[in-house]
Formats: C-alpha cells, sequence, structure tokens
C-alpha cells in the first residue's frame, strides 16, 4: 500500500478507512469533536504525575504509547476537518499569522505568564 | 512569507515561531499535552448544544472560528511530537495499520456500537 | 466502615485514602488538574457516538460504568479543592450567583444558543 | 435565599436553576458531559505554563479564578447525575471500595508509577 507521506495523503486513507466501514454517518463534526477531546485525554493520562522534566524522558515504551494516542488526535482532527470542509493547513496558516500579532517578539519573549495559547 | 503546504512547513514556521519567543523551555511534553487538550475542550465548546444535524450546518462565522480552534489543536500536535521526536505521520501509518486490523471492514461496516475509536 | 454521606464524609475518606498510600507527594493541582480532565474524558468516550436521545436511554451496564467515571471526576474535583483549600460549596454558591445575574430568566428562557455555561 | 451546605441542597437548587430558564430540554447526557469536559479543558488552562510546584502557590486573584471554574465541572457533574438519576455520593462509595482493592496500601505507598487513577 502506498506510503502516507504527507496531509493530504492521511486524509485520503482515513476517508478510505471511513467509507470502507460506511462510518460517515456517525461522524457529525459534534460527535468527532468529542472523539478528539476524548484521545486527547488519553495522552494526557500518560502524563498525570511525571515531572514537566521526567515528560522528556520517556521510555521506548512510554514513547511507542504516546506516539499512538498522536496519531488518534491527528485522525479526529482530520476528520472533523473533512466533514466541515476545513482546510487544515489554510486555517493554521491564518491562525499562525494571528498569533504573531497577539504575542509579538519583543513583548513575549521568555515569558509564560502572560499567553495561555501558542 | 512562505505559503505553509505541507505538514512539514508548518512544523518548520511553528519551530521559528517558538524559537524567536524563547518559549522551548515551557514546552515540556507534559506541558504541550495539557495545552492540546485545552484547546481540544475550547473545540467542544462550540458543540454543546447543537444537535448532531446542527453541527453540520455551522454558519460562517462559527466555522470562522472552530477553524481556527482546529488549528490550535494541530499546532499543539505538532509541537508534542517535535519535543519527543515523533514523525507524526510515521505514527499515523502505524497506528492506521492497527486500526485496520481492529476494525476489520466486514464485522464493522455500519455499526458504531463496538467501536469507541476511528 | 462509616457510610458515605455527605460531601465532607467523602471529603475526610479521600484524605485517609491518600495519606495512607502517600501519595499527596503526586497531587500537585496541576497534576489533579490534569487526572479530572482525563476521567471528563474518559466519560465522554461512553457518548461518542449516541444520539443525544440515546445518552438518555443507557442500559444497567452503561449506567453501571458510568457511574464509576462520575465518580473519578468528583474524587479529583475534591482532591484539587482540597490541596488549594477551596471550598467548593462556597465556590458553587459565589458561581451560582454570578450565573443568575449573567443568565437572567427573562431572556434565557429556552435559548440555547446565548449560553455555553450552565 | 437558603444557603448552599451540602450537596443535596447545591443539586436542588441547580433543578431550580435549570427549570427556571427551561433548560432541561438540552440536558442531554450526552451534551452534560461535553459540558464538563469542556469546563475540566478550563480549569486545565490556568495550569499549563505552571511548574507542579508553583500550581502549589496560586496568587488569590488566581485562585479566585480558579474555583469559580470548579464549580462549573461540579455543576455538570451534578446535572449529569440528575439527569440518569444517579446517586453521586453512593456511586463515590462505590469507585472507592473498587479502589481500596486496586491499590491496595501495601503495594501502592509512594508509588506513582502503577497507578493512573486515583
Amino acid at each position: 500500500m502506498k506510503r502516507i507521506d504527507s496531509l493530504q495523503a492521511l486524509h485520503q486513507r482515513l476517508n478510505e478507512f471511513v467509507a470502507e466501514r460506511d462510518w460517515e454517518q456517525f461522524h457529525y463534526p459534534k460527535n468527532v469533536a468529542m472523539a478528539l477531546a476524548a484521545e486527547a485525554g488519553e495522552l494526557l493520562e500518560h502524563f498525570l504525575w511525571l515531572t514537566p522534566e521526567q515528560s522528556d524522558q520517556l521510555s521506548k515504551e512510554q514513547l511507542a504509547e504516546v506516539e499512538l494516542e498522536a496519531a488518534d488526535v491527528l485522525f479526529f482532527l482530520i476528520r472533523f476537518c473533512d466533514r466541515l470542509d476545513i482546510d487544515l493547513l489554510q486555517a493554521a496558516e491564518r491562525k499562525l499569522a494571528i498569533n504573531e500579532k497577539k504575542y509579538p517578539v519583543a513583548k513575549s519573549r521568555g515569558k509564560a505568564t502572560k499567553y495561555t495559547k501558542l
């Protein structure tokens, strides 16, 4: 099977995966947003009791699990955007431009206190 | 500025964004996983009281907001993977192969009851 | 063992549970807030693909599981408040007074569109 | 107005609050579980970039905000249980008994590595 070497390729493969199973009928944006949040919650579970420093030093086993959770988050994010006809990279470009203005380098440098967003 | 036309291009731009602000020091995987979950929660807020059907019919204004939340989720997901040296597309390929086995077409077709994952 | 018949009784039992296991050392508010969000994510998982109407008609088995997830959320909420010396009922009273003003009956009646909070 | 001095009193006040606004129609368990998760996400936002130690040392202003988020979580948890006829304290008692067995003192003492739940 063709390698997944781009967001577009993954998007297409996910569409096929869902179409083959006739799951589009369940993938209302509301439902997919919930699934995304649930997966984000699963990702969290790996880090609850680690110090920030420990979270930088995962074992191979932990990393292998965490990778799969990250993939799940991406799957539902792509499905969400597919359903609502959102171009994810274009949205990212638009949001990044907003963040550039919101957090000017001169005022944001080295400070975590003033922002809660990337 | 160069268009963001791939996950790689976005990844690079985010790295620059963070480096310019010296924010890498805050981006422990634990913290970024929290930020990702918080953004997933913000995405949820747009859908709380909508019926599934209504969630398919967002207004232009709602869609414009929702797009930006989706971008935020992607930002932190990319940052998370960057920090832990996870190749997100490769992880997606690995997870998709697992899901293909976990949800064989013949048994999964049209059924939501047996699965909670994509 | 004494029945848990009030929030105070539960609070005390949880304190004992944690003290016996020497877990207070892990229960930084940051960590407990993460655990609370992770449990809220687990609660979500039960409802992803249900219609709103179906979510009102859980089977006994589903209900038994969901109850335990709800308890987990409460545990971490109580732990969180314990650690930060928050009186949860007093906070609830304060927030309810805010909500009464924010959502006056005359303007809020029967409308979901204007609010995203209780 | 009567003081809120118990979970039962809060439960009753919330029921009145919702009835006055005719909001019961929106409070499907699916929707309320989403609202709970969204509030848990808001709570998270206060802690993203704090060290665990800093999260123990919130300013009065931060604490005042965090208290209100905690109240929001409790509101939706109570609403959720009301809708599904779950007795929250009884569920807590049942879950605590499970946790007592799952995390025996002798084996759990001082160890965070083996558990991800309270």
